[in-house]
């Protein structure tokens, strides 16, 4: 599980930041790409990665400013022109009002995906789970409808105590399986065995959080509760008339970053949505002033690769 | 006056070529740009640039496909984001079904333009004229509606010839000026005279034409005629292979492109619109077979500038 960051602007492109999109990259988990956000030109930066588009399963949308939204279409007909099929299906997450925007423009294009489409009209709590993920959205405070999201990851079963099993001489072959997968099960000679004694501990799943476009408010807090990493705009600094700005705007300062990691015992803060302001002595200004308040804080920049790591304890008992 | 190629690639963006977009440089003539076709991405093409996006006074549609039109909500979001005001307009000339796509994505980001935006539906025939520019448009042959279009220079007037002025003891003064405006004038010391006497032949203006998208047809020749530029689709090669293609996909060979070249007596003839396919000795081919055809051919990079000159007989008598 890694972010790839596809564009850590805000509001307009830059010559040094793309406008937002985050990748989740979930390939060992189950073969597959989530979007975060689908700023103008999200195709041409992943043509500079090694994401193919047909891998992209699902895309949540935070909100519907353009910075976040105008360069789906273009990724959508790309996916279909590369040849991705009905089996290839694409689920988009988003507010009231992302379909008619897509559809308008795939209709006035004369754009016929080769894929099947789903949206999904984002409503606050669990908007998508299966076996190994699940994510819950809530609404968050910026000029316009805006949804945080947090992604978990769930429980990986413990390994199973292959020198438990030998020391007890149970045989080897398919029953190993079943002990694995937890099952009771009777061997040949007639013992009844527990797959669960048989078993390390489980290794709880990852959180990421992603807090886009907002000023401070409570539910963010909820989301990113003791998060793995927690993705956070910070469009601006943390000065007094930085902070006015960011109010003014409806946007976050990296000291409101800062606390909510604190607040919310996350592992890892990673800020986007910086301002092109931030370049040089500021930007350096920026990074040391956000790290003083939350140490393992990490600015992204475009094309940044950031591990989402297990938890430590976890770690320990491998 | 100069053509800046933006996009110079087909269908969807690949490393070395972006999708359709050429910027018409207007800069001495009238102090603007003029854009045809506005492919995503064109802003961060023109941020690699000098143009401002504030220049930008006119955009001419070809038609709807994706590749041709999915940069403009962004491009006119930034334009706004940059400052441009209203004594800034902008006019968009397209097909039918354009101003909805626009709409669409300013209504549902929430975008408010800070500049008023015009939409002209074309029509065949003149869609633009004033002073010192006319632009024709006519319908061409593409999968769906397409339009390509001349851009005609009027007239510059000829300088005024100073020997002879000087020559015929007119003194000096504003009356140089009106001279120059061809007026008749009557001196301090009696005498009538006529600028148009004065005056050194006037310089035919230039003609640039733009054949996007679309199957040979003989549209294209009424446009094209003695154009000093043509910019030519040519999405393929000459081979029978590629023709094939091209004929199945509603697009040009680069023989299609010559022939119209030679057909029509242009001056030079640039290509765009390029295959991906067309790199390293395929591109080399391609540029030399063209080439055979027609001399004078070009085969544009993305940010390749072309000047259009004055007719060289002009020149001469410089
Ligand atoms: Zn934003
Ligand atoms: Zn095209």
């Amino acid at each position: 599980m890694e972010l790839e960051f596809l564009g850590t602007g805000s509001g307009q492109p830059s010559k040094f930041r793309n406008v937002a999109s985050i990748a989740l990259k979930l390939l060992d988990e189950r073969n597959a790409v989530w979007l975060f956000d689908v700023g103008e030109a999200t195709q041409h930066q992943i043509l500079q990665t090694t994401i193919r588009p047909r891998k992209i399963e699902k895309i949540f949308i935070s909100h519907l400013h353009g910075d976040h939204i105008f360069g789906l279409p273009g990724l959508l007909s790309s996916r279909s022109f590369q040849g991705a099929d009905k089996s290839e299906p694409l689920t988009i997450y988003g507010p009231k009002g992302l379909k008619s925007f897509v559809q308008t423009a795939l209709r006035v294009s004369d754009t016929h995906l080769s894929y099947p489409v789903h949206y999904v009209e984002i409503e606050v709590g669990t908007i998508f789970e299966d076996e190994t993920f699940r994510v819950v959205a809530a609404p968050l405070k910026h000029r316009i409808e805006a949804w945080g999201f947090r992604v978990e990851e769930k429980a990986h079963p413990g390994e199973l105590l292959i020198d438990k099993v030998k020391a007890d001489q149970i045989p080897a072959g398919p029953v190993y399986g079943r002990l694995k997968a937890g099952e009771t099960v009777t061997l040949d000679d007639g013992r009844v065995v527990n797959g669960q004694d048989y078993l390390g501990p489980a290794q709880p799943g990852r959180v990421v959080t992603f807090i886009l476009d907002t000023l401070p408010n409570d539910q963010a807090k909820i989301l990113a509760q003791g998060a793995d990493v927690l993705v956070h705009e910070s469009t601006y600094g943390q000065s007094k008339e930085e902070s006015k700005l960011a109010r003014a705007h409806g946007h976050s300062t990296s000291r409101d970053a800062a606390h909510l990691a604190l607040d919310s015992h996350v592992g890892k803060l990673v800020l986007v949505h910086i301002s092109a302001r931030y370049i040089g002595p500021l930007l350096k200004k920026f990074i040391s002033d956000v790290k003083h308040l939350f140490p393992n804080t990490y600015v992204a920049r475009d094309f940044d690769v950031v591990d989402v790591p297990f938890k430590k304890e976890q770690h320990g008992t491998k």
